[in-house]
């Protein structure tokens, strides 16, 4: 891939063809060995990482803004995008943008476009990882990939404060909605059930509570098979109750911390 | 007061200090008389009501936006306000406010600002309705009050739909949290918290499946004083348990519909 630019004449575009002071951004939770992980880009100009986000064209909704940068950078149609909070902020300014910018000449638009302030609408998405392509943008960023959230990188702007915000919405709904269809790729073991809840609330739980409990929502059905072969007390293979998970969803449940 | 009007030079310093594609509305919600209510605001050009709403100040984040325009409807001070959807369809632009405009002359900018997209960020709050002092704009609306919320008119714009969607808001959060600290004065009976829950979900409980249910919450002080004299059987009063409450705020509750 050729070095990332951002030029003047991309900006003087994206001034046109963009409303100003508005922007979208993503995150992208997978679930791989026991982690949650999200998908991240990586800004050349400034070797940091980011969450994938864009701008809301003239001619699009703010929706379909955020459903064209998931699938620009996951190759996803589709996906299950839930707006959770918008970021309005008077910080939310990038001051080292301008020092990005590729020469210094004329579209003053373009310029101030760029550099005025952008209230952000925030979006996360829960996917199996497994489908995702991550590519990035060729503009500003470089690569895209997942991380581990309990390892990942510093990130730029107020990312870190977006991510904190949506997994925080995620463990609200935790106590009172099931969560893992779109996680888990088909089937899986408790265990791995039990430790997506526990990087989600960031604590260990009772094996035997969990279960229990798990078991006693009526939402997961036993496949019948054991994983791997020779292990001497291999744990089932569960796949959620499609029309038990949905009612679920629908009416609640409740499952005390 | 004097007739509202909408200028020129009001919409020229609008244009100036306001961002531009950028709204905030709210949805103030009270209770009275076992009615919810909501506050709104009557445009006097086009005699239709709307929620109140305000633009966001450069100089300002967008909730303190919120808030600022709630203070100057409500004359209220630090209100809970809660920001629950971003509204930003393609079709939030307001086809009619060229013609409000008091003359033609001049200020293309303040023009091209009131007549382009707007994209709007959504709050609701849940308010004691009698401590609220109703004050309309002067400038679009000439009139700021309750109106019960099953026999409102149709509201401008998509307020309808925005109203829709915070009540669902609140439908989805009847489930798994307790309601009504914000909404009564100070202390209630259970047939009036029964009526607060049957217009949040628009249909008749069970009397005495509720009132089990919200004892065995464990949120409520009966407070042993009778409503009225002299009649046979009044019911008792309550408040909430302000600790017991607010635990079940942070620890969910399970109230099945």
């Amino acid at each position: 891939m050729p070095k990332p630019t951002l030029s003047i004449e991309f900006l003087g575009a994206a001034a046109e063809d963009y409303l100003p002071h508005l922007a979208v951004d993503c995150v992208v939770f997978g679930f791989h060995a026991g982690q949650l992980r999200i998908l991240l880009t990586h800004w050349h100009a400034r070797q940091r990482w980011s969450l994938p986000g864009g701008f809301v064209r003239r001619d699009e909704s703010v929706d379909s803004a955020a459903h064209r940068v998931l699938q620009l950078r996951t190759r996803l149609d589709h996906v299950y995008l839930q707006q959770y909070h918008t970021f309005g902020g008077l910080d939310r300014r990038d001051e080292e943008i301008e020092h990005m910018l590729d020469h210094e000449d004329g579209r003053q638009a373009a310029r101030a476009w760029i550099n005025d302030r952008f209230v952000s609408v925030g979006y996360y998405a829960l996917v199996d990882w497994t489908e995702v392509t991550p590519t990035p943008d060729g503009v500003l960023t470089d690569e895209c990939r997942w991380w581990d959230l309990a390892t990942c990188p510093p990130l730029l702007f107020d990312h870190d404060a977006m991510v904190a915000r949506a997994l925080a919405t995620l463990r609200s709904q935790l106590g009172h909605s099931p969560i893992g269809l779109n996680l888990f790729s088909e089937t899986f073991t408790l265990p791995e059930l039990q430790r997506l809840y526990e990087a989600i609330l960031g604590r260990p739980l009772d094996r035997r509570n969990f279960q229990k409990r798990m078991r006693e929502l009526g939402i997961l059905e036993r496949v019948g098979e054991l994983r791997g072969a020779g292990v001497r007390r291999a744990p089932y293979l569960y796949r959620f109750d499609r029309p038990r998970y949905e009612q679920a969803l629908r009416e609640g449940i409740l499952l005390r911390r």
